[in-house]
């Protein structure tokens, strides 16, 4: 997706430990227009596939999925992070350790929106270590759905999380991969 | 907003304490189609105000706010809750106390993303105690911001949050307004 490889290069900074920053677009800073064309580009992928419910993580993960929903027409849930008071019924949890931000969270989906007929479009910003994946697939096998695809916005081909996913035999499309951050040096596929 | 008010009614659910649950299609899971017609309609109402960004909240705020900037072509920022290890400018800082969640956290800005020449519209889920609504303008404060408008998606009339922005000169348009939750049913007006 050449928009999003552009904007990457312009406006990507990275930290060290192998971190890209892409806040000016992507994150806590939003181009709209962007996130709609990625929407448009995650339907022409998954489009094919006969889903049913688009499935991320807050806060990072909405924005992408919001508009990949728009685009196929189709209910967006986000995994909450904290259990909120207003969670009455029961619901599915795991434990996701996230290596950027050096902690573990959990990973909390209402029993109310994940049912077992259901086939789901994981959409997510990041594909690093997979770990948020990992815990999506965890929670989809609780519920008993299918995950029918993953789509990512950035993936970094030197962390191992795409190929853990592929090797399972998930179907994963990331519209950017990173293939080096070395030297804090932006190296695009 | 019609439409919005008859999901309210048809899907929302009262809990104890005046708390509105609307988990089916603004929060949790997400309808886009409708969260598109609520992008429209804050741009209708805030079209004049030679608005140059959008702020709002994450994690909830992000698809309302998401799809006004797409309708009103700005950049969207969303406000963190924790400091991300990768946020390594300055930033804004304020504290806010949630009723809803009986708790404190820090609302935080990069200076990055919020300067002082610019023109803001606030966009947020809810308004009932205007909480969120007080650490956007502290923030603003901060960096010497104006805020043109606000705009929430459900205002509470009966916590006090409009009525104390409105009383300071906010120009606060809310979509659905709830004058009572008593006996766990919802009035709106």
């Amino acid at each position: 997706m050449d928009i999003l490889r552009q904007r990457i290069l312009e406006e990507g900074r990275c930290l060290d430990g192998g971190i890209l920053k892409v806040d000016s677009f992507v994150n806590h800073q939003l181009d709209p227009q962007l996130v709609m064309q990625i929407g448009e580009e995650f339907e022409r992928r998954f489009a094919h596939l006969n889903i049913n419910k688009i499935i991320t993580v807050e806060a990072s993960g909405i924005a992408p999925a919001l508009m990949t929903g728009y685009r196929m027409k189709l209910p967006v849930v986000f995994a909450k992070k904290k259990q909120p008071s207003t969670m009455v019924a029961g619901f599915y949890q795991t434990e996701v350790t996230s290596f950027t931000k050096h902690r573990s969270y959990p990973m909390i989906i209402s029993k109310e929106y994940l049912k077992s007929e259901e086939n789901i479009l994981f959409i997510d910003d990041f594909l690093a270590h997979g770990n948020a994946a990992r815990g999506i697939i965890d929670i989809c096998r609780q519920a008993g759905a299918t995950i029918a695809g993953m789509g990512f916005m950035v993936e970094k081909s030197f962390q191992q999380g795409g190929y853990w996913l592929r090797q399972r035999g998930y179907l994963v499309e990331s519209l950017a991969i990173i293939d080096s951050l070395e030297g804090n040096r932006i190296t695009l596929r």
